[in-house]
């Protein structure tokens, strides 16, 4: 049994006995059993990119574009991971970067794609994109299928791997917990989407982070208003939870 | 030899090797070889806030005043911190708040005090001043001395303990490095603002985080330009150390 086993059947067991003191590193490794094997090793002068929607977005600053600056790099999962990665990496000069746009969807990431991802050559590019592609079906008239995001996220990365064939690739598990914005409406059709992302990684050889299983096993020692309010927009609490998931990927 | 002397003289012999794999653990461990005997225990419901000048502030929205919101921590250490926190100590529900304020001498988080500090009933509090309280009377006409901050601050402890027997502080280290903003022409006279701070965090039994002596210990693997580009304000990844150093006070 190697340690990622057993953390989670220590998790397993303590939540199956009611135990209160699951910690968060053992919910995270729970999530993640196979992080151990998929890490990406970062290299020095390395470009990390962030990119996606207004969970990556976090409030930056749109017209303070350089690296790492936390006006540019906003206040959320984003800046928390690149601050980890700042603080650890002190001889690696990482330039790390934030593009995510609030409210897109895998098209308009397209549509300005050339200015804010393959221009900047990044070696390890972020994307967590697909909350929208389902949530605005519902509420603000998008016309789509679980199909269009699946063609439009598949043409995005053969694009990207086209351009930058070299490009380490992180691709995150859109999420969903029921919520002030979230309701059981949502599902299982928004499942798909999780799917789709999660199929798109193996095929495109990219780390994934399942957020929704991080989020999902977290919800058993807090409650959604602790980490993620609307169910959509994480807490100050759930973007930590995301920047500990996203590390697992690195190292 | 406990594991902070380990981890210390680890870090003394590696740098006088001239070993770049100084990790920032150990960087922080050897700078606060005392941490783990003055530890903070946080309870539930406990409520923690972050005081001090623009190094505290970092960019907070001031019309962002609840608890735990990206928005109201800023984009400094407070935040990284309190992210930090939130993610470890989910069953606690801590309640944390930044009132730091850009430009603050002691005297002016004083004229404040009752609305951004006392009223909100902190279990936890934590100030960093004192930087402003001597850079701004090189160029800013402020008319003070080292004997200023010293009554001025030691008035504001007394204040708050009057006020909050049961308060627990965490005081920062005032800190300064040769930057764009700061030259050699600082020091020694800066480092008496280090020394009443400490002296004023033993006299009124605090936990103290030796900022300076942290920043001192990171310059041997990264330039200043890296941690703190002016002398003054951190950048992400200075934040970040900062944030790594005041999460030693706490458990």
């Amino acid at each position: 049994m190697n340690s990622n086993q057993s953390s989670r059947r220590s998790f397993i067991t303590k939540v199956a006995l009611g135990l209160a003191a699951v910690s968060i590193p053992e919910i995270v490794s729970a999530a993640i059993p196979e992080a151990s094997s998929s890490k990406i090793g970062l290299k020095k002068n390395n470009v990390i990119l962030f990119q996606g929607d207004s969970i990556t977005d976090a409030g930056r600053n749109r017209k303070t574009l350089d690296a790492n600056n936390q006006n540019g790099l906003g206040g959320g999962y984003a800046f928390l991971a690149a601050s980890e990665l700042l603080l650890k990496n002190p001889e690696k000069d990482l330039q790390i970067f934030n593009r995510g746009v609030g409210g897109n969807k895998v098209y308009q990431l397209a549509d300005s794609w050339d200015k804010d991802a393959l221009d900047l050559k990044p070696d390890v590019l972020s994307i967590l994109v697909g909350v929208n592609d389902y949530w605005h079906t519902l509420s603000f008239g998008y016309k789509a299928t679980i199909d269009t995001y699946r063609k439009d996220y598949r043409a995005l990365l053969l694009r990207t791997k086209d351009q930058l064939p070299d490009v380490e690739l992180i691709m995150g598990e859109p999420f969903a917990i029921i919520g002030t914005a979230v309701t059981e409406a949502w599902f299982p059709a928004f499942n798909e989407y999780r799917v789709v992302a999660r199929e798109l990684a193996n095929e495109f050889d990219a780390a994934f982070v399942p957020y929704q299983s991080v989020f999902d096993k977290a919800l058993k020692v807090a409650p959604g208003s602790y980490w993620c309010p609307d169910g959509v927009h994480p807490s100050v609490a759930g973007a930590a939870l995301m920047a500990e998931a996203w590390l697992k990927t690195v190292k």
